[in-house]
């Protein structure tokens, strides 16, 4: 029985695996801020080094952002491509780290031990568990049980911007029976599951220019309009009373969702009010008559995700502002069109806007929602294999996050993507603290192995 | 004929005069930020000097914040005290000054050569106009024509926290038999005003929580309550579609404007469209049907002063903010009860607070407006002096700004004020660039050397 050596494998090099990781994390490669690009580059220059020392002929491919990882093993049978990313997000506010995050530490916790520090969760420590999984495996039977592919990207967390010319360019090498991508969460703390909804992403940055200088508000207020008034009223439209998003057009091509999902989902027993309590807030913010889970997955979503206008610093300026400014992000689902999104989005900013004031919008990322076709074989081998590990029936799930590499993977290259991964809702990705619980790295890993062996 | 070889005099001494503002200018006494209180200690002690120089029995008065100034001189007759503060606004965004703001210069401009840097117009080179008319008559005379008291204060452009227990403290000592005061501006460029009309200004800063910590908007994204929305929503609802504030009873007590007034403002041939479109605006933004200078001196207004949440830096972050803040003033006419005011905002904000949002509030200056008793003779007489040097005719006006002295000295004093000042709407105080006049300047000191006269 290779496959259980293989696990007692991973059970008993469990600590060189971990040291590993850290060494990963410890390499700050934040993409969306130029003054970490060399970091970047180290993380790639690392990875390639890792996996060619299990046996990968692997390369760092340059681009004219960040640099890609490909590497492929030897092998025969199913050919899967594994996708994951190097890149983390940026650290700020860093007052409220506990431990500096980027020097990784294993933390105890009442919930048991947690790997402490930027790109634990998010990506870093999941696309190990996969390379650790392809580690045990040549270690204990000198092969892997099937073709395996890796593809790395350092963009994803800056709106990867060389990542669809890089697919269409290279379509042929990503090609393979199936994607597997690990940059998500459990079903359900102790469920896993595999992801097979992903919502899409429209990200928009705004300012709008009243007054050609800051004025004070003694001499101009009441005359003169101020842009964050004008800022306030046009977003503050865009969600009516029963939590919908009022753009034109907006849930167009937003599907109910099928009864055999819903049924499924249901018998997750999702809590809202436990999932909110966790962040100190009791009441689900959107569309009224819909579930928790149907928030978070299957709804489409707008929020203001930064304002900033005027005098902001300590005591008071009784300033009236020259310019006032917003990041607003879209979360897609179904077939929502994003560019018709954004012209709605854009056609709302300026139908609101004063005739003597200016509006000027950026872009930051674009992307439609993704769905799986479960139909291949691969699905449900692998949930099988999920189950077995966990000793829970492992579901297909939505996500509500936007990871348009499986849209990519659907448009570009043409295959279907398995997105399982072993985050906790917990993990504070993109948020100070970030954490991976050792037991979703460890058991992660061990997931893997059995998914290579099931295929 | 004293009077016109005291004018002579001022003429001669022009130079000398600048030399002792710029010295004053050079001081960086921002009053709102700790960092700066050595500096403002340091233009309390110039003051103290320079009035000792010129005959006055002047010394400085410790508060618990920065310092008073009160100087008493030798004379008989009719007896003035005459206020001007010696702080200055903070300088930021520093990098659109032109030149440093605090290294004074002479600049020769299209109209005229201006004065600039940080307090030149408010108001170091506004109260200086009265003390370098003060000296000329000494120079010349030996002797001022009446009697004048002068008070200074150092904490106007950060709320005057110490002001109000200082005047009811030596209320007898601040007593004349009129108040002059120098931080407006003219009626029009070449007509200038006494100022009987000022508005109150009600202050506050709130900050929303919502979540308890920073969220991935990908995974908590439409089921927990966005705080920029909910501020977004309250801030909006503080204006309706006609521009005006909707709290409830915000226009009680707004007079409407008497009919002699409305009579004399309508003779200053004010443009809205020529005031607004010097800031690249067109279109008055306060309530509609009033006239442009109702809207910035007889009508209350609200205005966000300053917003801030989520992420504010470059690129992208898709953050759901635990916390979102802003900074909001109100102007405040005729008989608008302050309190009520603040009370009616934060009743309007929590009202419309979901259940698991909290917010916290800090009150920012309180202050009612204030009117004068023009029937006090020395009105008449110092408008016939204005009229006299800038051969236009002087007018009683209104002023947007807050300048709380002068219902202080009504209520705690007991006396009217005279507010007059040679400041222009281009002057950008609490703006980067700040500039003064040399011709308000000069003439400035003319006219408070003629006024002195009068009285």
């Amino acid at each position: 029985m290779s496959l259980n050596n293989v696990l007692a494998h991973i059970d008993a090099d469990q600590d060189n695996a971990l040291n590993r990781l850290m060494d990963l994390l410890r390499i700050e490669s934040i993409s969306t801020d130029p003054a970490y690009s060399d970091a970047c580059d180290a993380a790639a220059d690392w990875l390639v080094d890792d996996l060619k020392s299990i046996g990968f002929d692997a390369s760092k491919r340059p681009t004219t952002g960040h640099p890609m990882v490909m590497a492929h093993g030897v092998g025969s049978g199913t050919h899967v491509m594994f996708y994951g990313h190097y890149d983390v997000q940026p650290v700020d506010p860093l007052d409220l780290w506990h431990t500096p995050p980027f020097e990784p530490q294993i933390i105890g916790t009442p919930n048991g031990k947690v790997i402490h520090g930027r790109g634990s969760s998010d990506d870093k420590g999941q696309l190990m568990t996969f390379v650790e999984a392809c580690r045990a495996w040549k270690a204990v039977t000198g092969e892997l049980p099937i073709k395996v592919s890796i593809f790395f990207e350092g963009e994803e967390e800056s709106g990867s911007p060389s990542l669809v010319p890089y697919m269409k360019e290279n379509a042929d090498e990503l090609r393979a029976d199936v994607t597997l991508i690990c940059d998500t969460g459990m079903a359900r703390p102790d469920t896993p599951g595999i992801v097979t909804m992903l919502r899409g992403l429209v990200g928009e940055e705004i300012t709008i220019t009243g007054p050609s200088r800051d004025l004070h508000s003694g001499m101009y207020g009441g005359i003169a309009m101020n842009p964050i008034r004008v800022l306030n009223k046009a977003l503050a439209a865009l969600h009516d009373d029963n939590g919908r998003v009022t753009l034109d057009g907006f849930y167009d091509g937003v599907p109910e969702l099928p009864e055999q999902v819903a049924a499924q989902w249901q018998s997750l027993d999702f809590k809202s009010d436990n999932f909110l309590g966790e962040v100190g807030l009791q009441n689900p913010a959107g569309e009224k008559g819909r579930s928790g889970l149907e928030q978070i997955w299957s709804r489409p979503t707008c929020d203001v995700n930064g304002i900033w206008g005027g005098y902001t610093g300590d005591g008071f300026k009784t300033v009236l502002p020259s310019k006032a400014s917003a990041k607003i992000s879209f979360r897609l689902v179904g077939q929502q069109d994003p560019q018709k999104i954004r012209d709605a989005f854009r056609a709302h900013m300026r139908a609101q806007l004063p005739a003597d004031c200016d509006i000027a919008f950026s872009g930051h990322g674009l992307s439609g929602a993704s769905s799986m076709e479960i139909d291949h074989p691969a699905f449900e081998k692998a949930r099988v294999a999920l189950t077995d590990e966990w000793q829970k029936e492992a579901a297909y799930v939505g996500c509500g996050g936007s990871i348009p590499i499986a849209g990519h993977f659907q448009k570009i290259v043409g295959t279907q993507s398995m997105l399982i991964g072993f985050g906790q809702d917990d993990d504070n990705i993109h948020s100070p603290n970030e954490k991976y619980d050792l037991q979703s790295f460890h058991k992660g890993v061990r997931s893997w192995a059995r998914i290579l062996a099931a295929l």
